[in-house]
């Protein structure tokens, strides 16, 4: 029902309609005529009673029936009141074209949209914007956006959902070049501040439309962390691909995106992290989002990612080669059948390989061509076949399309040339006689893994993130929820109650209860002074390592109580810790901080000095499952260490994948309570030995 | 001289001409006539007395007069004899066609293909080829290849030079994309298997030619590793840049294209290097050489990286901020008298920054774009003004290709959309009406970065590698070059004698002998076996490590032998080393290794188990400057750690660099009598402390 009202509405009105097209709201009146919309349109403004062929109304109260969809482009403190009237006039959608909101900078206009969002959530009004350019239904002329993108004899309608944030990105950048591409546009929403719905909600009512079958998303912020999560199971359920361009990547993009629509835009990396778990594919132009939706047109999917290149040219085909490996693909050796069928093609077809190099006498000759290319598509090996041009002629190209257009196979064409013939060549990369035609090598590589990422995402079939066994979750709400700052030995009990394993601390208050303890705990121990305000025990002879006898562990008490008592009040000293020497292993830092758009984030990295080398640490939205925790770890930098280089042992990856899953669990259950965690070190031991807690840092807050 | 008749000869025979244009032959001749070249053109073939409208001659003893350039497209093994007659014909240049060669994959190709290398040498004539497709040159109409590119229109003379192996991936993936462009090409040559006249030689002879100002090279392979550093240099001295794809960059590319081109393929991080070094920017596709070489062709040279980007589209404004960095361009504020200026321009412009989005008020109103642009040409810290367009119209594009025209600044304009209005707009990047236009942001920031890197390469001012003081050059060739392979203790004498501090390493045969040799190299030390036949050591307990006092070595000594004369022969036994423990720092890898196209490849990166964890080593051709070795040094893996992490001292780095300097020495000289060397750990100490081999690997032969 929101879909209709929102995409397709039986009657709109547009308040603050006028015919001067050098406003706004005049440009609004005149492209919404463009495409001959089937549905009533009722203009609303005082100052008119018509406008050209069209009764003009007071108010939304005049209106001649009840209304689906409002467009609203007033003064951005009339909004609220208009949409309360909207609301009694019977709509069910609007989009608000005012801008002063939080776009503007200033607090009035914050206020004025903290409002408006209230406004939205309380009526359950489906409101695109503020600060928008509207939408456009392509399939049913349904244009309420001041774009003159829609006079565009190109754009017609199409299997393709486009929403962006800005309407130049999303309507030119995007829009614009798919229908020069000869791609079929269906939706375009954008979206502006999301007061209302967010852009991934709009999205996720476009994947709803039996007609829409890939979604393009042209962000330059992302607001709504837990809606991309339930946007991307929406496309899995679905089986609809949703591909991302997110701008802001550099700090230098970040700060003109936070200036440019006022939205809080976290680090980079959560937002890979995020839509890689949303299993949105991410890619790095708009270029590279019609790439993919045009491969996506023609409905026809690779099986997998082998692919078979011929060309006329053996450059190309290095070039071809040499692309491969970066975007996920490969040049698999051909069948035999295969094989044997090509060297019954052409005399010179002894050494065939893939990707394929023509000998000269396929010039020009376009049953060779033919023949080559069908024998290729019997090939199970072959999931694409990718014909590279340089120089064609026309029969030859017309060839190839029949070709691509008879084969189950993906076909895509690259064409780095022309014709010598006078033929016709495409000047960009577009749809050319209904077959996908790369002008260059490099994007038509790239694109073509964008689409098997996104198909294998959307097959992707994953455990729920069910919590493990051995969780004690209110008792590590209550350690955790206790008045004041948590300590590491309180930091690790929570961490215990999640069922991680950590190394043993006890507090001893006098030499024999440092005996028992370095007796319980295990041999040899470390002895820390525990002294209020202490931070930096080994500067004040506060620490002492490889104790190995009851003796040694006296002594250590002795003179340690001895060295500090000049450093340190004898009130402040509440003892010592006594704890086993850390065993050996790979050493990870695992921890969670609160993101302001996603909530608790979970990292994983190399600790201890690793950490000052290696990448940064890999981010997942909490809680993960078994697999996501895996996928994380197989992801992790120095996860080649983990299988044991120079002849070390392999780590007991199982053991930490296990410590990840409860570790999530707890950064997703304790978010609110404590802010962020640090774990470091976590040692990994070597098959068998498990993963251990040996040091946590705890800060509270929500 | 070699250079006119090579390019633009002034008489020119075609062995093996014909007008059956179904041969290659016979479309040589039909395309060599094509855009009306002035010189003489001869065909040679005994079976015709006249191809079209002139005498053909049987032989090249029959020609009218002297000839300066032969074109050859006979059977391989009358290639020779050929090239005999036509030197003995005059000819000072020579394109060979014909195939058979060492493409072939055939023992009799290989052959062939010396015996015409050691004939090129000895004649000196200048070959092109064999298995080329020869040489444009267009301002002349000098067409000597059959390529169909000569009848577009669109092909016109200009600056750009181009050279390429294969025919297809040059002539059509390069120069077609060019033309299509609206560039101009002045030369364009298909080298082949570059039997006479290498890539490097022939980039080189196009960068004498004084219409020329940018060469481009599309590589397959590199043959000619010294031919490719002369190229530098001589571009350096010339002020043009150099550009280079070197097809081959995954190992899947390196199969292919040594199969095709039958050339080496070294590893493609020593390329990286050998580019580098040169000078020479290396891009990753076709059509970025042709972005690059647009930005080239307008003639204005950015001052420095600032970018300043103007456009009614936010987001495109985030987009291309975030390909700022990436790309080595900056967006600088900018300077109070502009930011005034602006103010006074548009009322809407109070907070302006740079990139900066332009109110609404500039739609479709051609003044506010020319006194925006001419405002920030004005602006000292702009390097480069970036107009970015959506939707746009006639008069405003008029606009700004006037303004851009008149500024000095290099201006380049994003085009992502059309028009409004019916004007033209274009449909691939290129130039229009003489402006650099690209139709997306990445690949126009892309293309700057690539300008900005290759005016910085050309700009490089670096000392000549000159060997620093303190080598004893023969008498480390004396130990390299005694008999049998080096022991560990020979080889750090050879680093000593280019004067690089190694560990003491003393060999004792008595307890005596060892606590003496205790005494000279300070304390503690290590005593290893020194036995026949032993790898590893400490397996067999012949390691004692932390050795501090005469007694402790005493014990080692005699426990040592005892251990290991259970497991070695006594006569195997030499004794034991003594050297101090190893100092502690940063542990790096230096070492370097025959390439057979580059010779000695230095190679530095992290020692140690960090080896494992880091990148691969960063590469270098010896000899270096002192100049060139630091910026060997801030590329390794593992820089950060120099500078001091985590608190520790920053390390001497200086030590480091003079370390590496010298060992680019020995590599340089050693080079022939030693394969490869390996230095790890070189120990880099904290500041002050100097840098020490602590064990090194020498691998004897050429």
């Amino acid at each position: 029902m929101i879909h209709s009202a929102l995409f397709s509405p039986a009657a709109t009105a547009l308040v603050g309609a006028s015919t001067d097209v050098g406003k706004f709201s005049g440009k609004l009146f005149h492209y919404f005529r463009a495409r001959g919309y089937g549905g009533a349109l009722w203009p609303v403004n005082p100052k008119y009673e018509r406008l050209d062929d069209l009764a003009c109304y007071p108010s939304l109260a005049d209106l001649p029936g009840p209304v689906d969809h409002v467009g609203v482009a007033v003064a951005p403190h009339r909004v609220i009141p208009t949409l309360e009237e909207a609301i009694a006039a019977g709509a069910k959608a609007a989009t608000v074209f005012s801008a002063g909101f939080a776009e503007s900078g200033t607090e009035e206009g914050r206020a004025l949209q903290e409002r408006l969002s209230a406004f939205c959530r309380e009526t359950g009004l489906a409101v695109v914007g503020p600060n928008c350019n509207g939408i456009l239904n392509i399939r049913d002329g349904f244009v309420l956006s001041a774009t003159a993108a829609v006079h565009n004899p190109a754009l017609k309608p199409g299997p393709i959902g486009i929403v962006s944030q800005s309407g130049g990105f999303g309507q030119i950048g995007v829009m614009w070049r798919a229908m020069e591409m000869g791609l079929g546009v269906g939706l375009q929403v954008s979206c502006g501040n999301e007061a209302g719905l967010t852009a991934s909600e709009i999205a996720g009512l476009m994947l709803d439309d039996p007609d829409i079958g890939i979604v393009l998303l042209a962000l330059e912020s992302i607001r709504d962390g837990a809606g991309l999560l339930s946007l991307g199971e929406k496309a899995r359920a679905a089986g609809k691909p949703v591909v991302a361009v997110k701008l802001g990547r550099s700090s230098l993009g970040a700060k003109a995106a936070s200036s440019h629509t006022a939205a809080l835009v976290g680090a980079d990396e959560v937002h890979d992290a995020a839509l890689a778990q949303a299993g949105i594919v991410r890619v790095d132009t708009a270029q590279e989002l019609c790439d993919v939706a045009m491969l996506y047109t023609g409905g026809k999917r690779p099986r997998d990612n082998g692919v078979a290149a011929v060309s006329l040219s053996g450059g190309s085909l290095v070039a071809a080669a040499d692309h491969a490996e970066p975007n996920g693909l490969a040049f698999p050796a051909y069948q035999e059948t295969t094989l044997e069928a090509l060297r019954g093609l052409i005399p010179g077809f002894i050494n065939v390989s893939n990707p394929t190099d023509l000998s000269p006498q396929a010039i020009g000759n376009r049953e060779i061509f033919r023949s080559t290319l069908q024998t290729l598509a019997a090939d199970p090996g072959v999931g694409t076949l990718m014909p590279i041009l340089t120089l064609s002629q026309g029969p030859i190209v017309e060839t190839i399309c029949e070709v691509a257009q008879q084969s189950a196979q993906l076909t895509m064409v690259v064409w780095v040339g022309g014709t010598t013939d006078g033929s016709e060549a495409p000047a960009m990369s577009g749809l050319f006689h209904g077959v996908p035609v790369f002008r260059d090598i490099e994007p038509a590589m790239k694109a073509l893994g964008h689409l098997l990422a996104s198909m294998s995402a959307l097959g992707r079939t994953e455990g729920a993130p069910e919590a493990p066994a051995g969780i004690d979750r209110d008792r590590a709400l209550r350690i955790a929820g206790a008045g004041g700052e948590l300590s590491a030995r309180e930091a690790k009990e929570v961490l215990k109650a999640y069922g991680i394993a950590t190394t043993a601390e006890r507090l001893a208050t006098s030499e024999a209860e440092a005996v028992a303890a370095f007796e319980a705990v295990g041999r040899p121990v470390v002895m820390k002074i525990d002294a209020e305000g202490v931070a930096h025990k080994s500067d004040i002879g506060g620490v002492a390592l490889g104790l190995a006898s009851g003796e040694a562990v006296r002594d250590a008490y002795r003179t340690m109580l001895e060295r500090v008592a000049a450093h340190v009040e004898p009130s402040a000293i509440r003892g010592v810790t006594i704890e086993p020497m850390a065993p050996r292993g790979f050493e990870a830092l695992l921890g969670f901080s609160e993101d302001p758009i996603y909530g608790p984030v979970v990292a994983l990295g190399a600790g201890g000095i690793l950490a000052e080398y290696l990448g940064r640490p890999v981010l997942r939205l909490p809680p993960l499952s078994e697999a996501a925790a895996r996928e994380m770890v197989e992801a992790m930098p120095g996860r080649r260490v983990l299988s044991g280089v120079r002849g070390e042992a392999a780590r007991d990856v199982g053991a930490l994948v296990d410590l990840v899953v409860r570790f999530s669990h707890l950064a997703h259950d304790l978010a609110g309570t404590v802010r962020e965690m640090d774990v470091n070190p976590v040692i990994v031991g070597a098959e068998g030995e498990g993963a251990i807690a040996v040091d946590a840092l705890m800060v509270k807050g929500a």
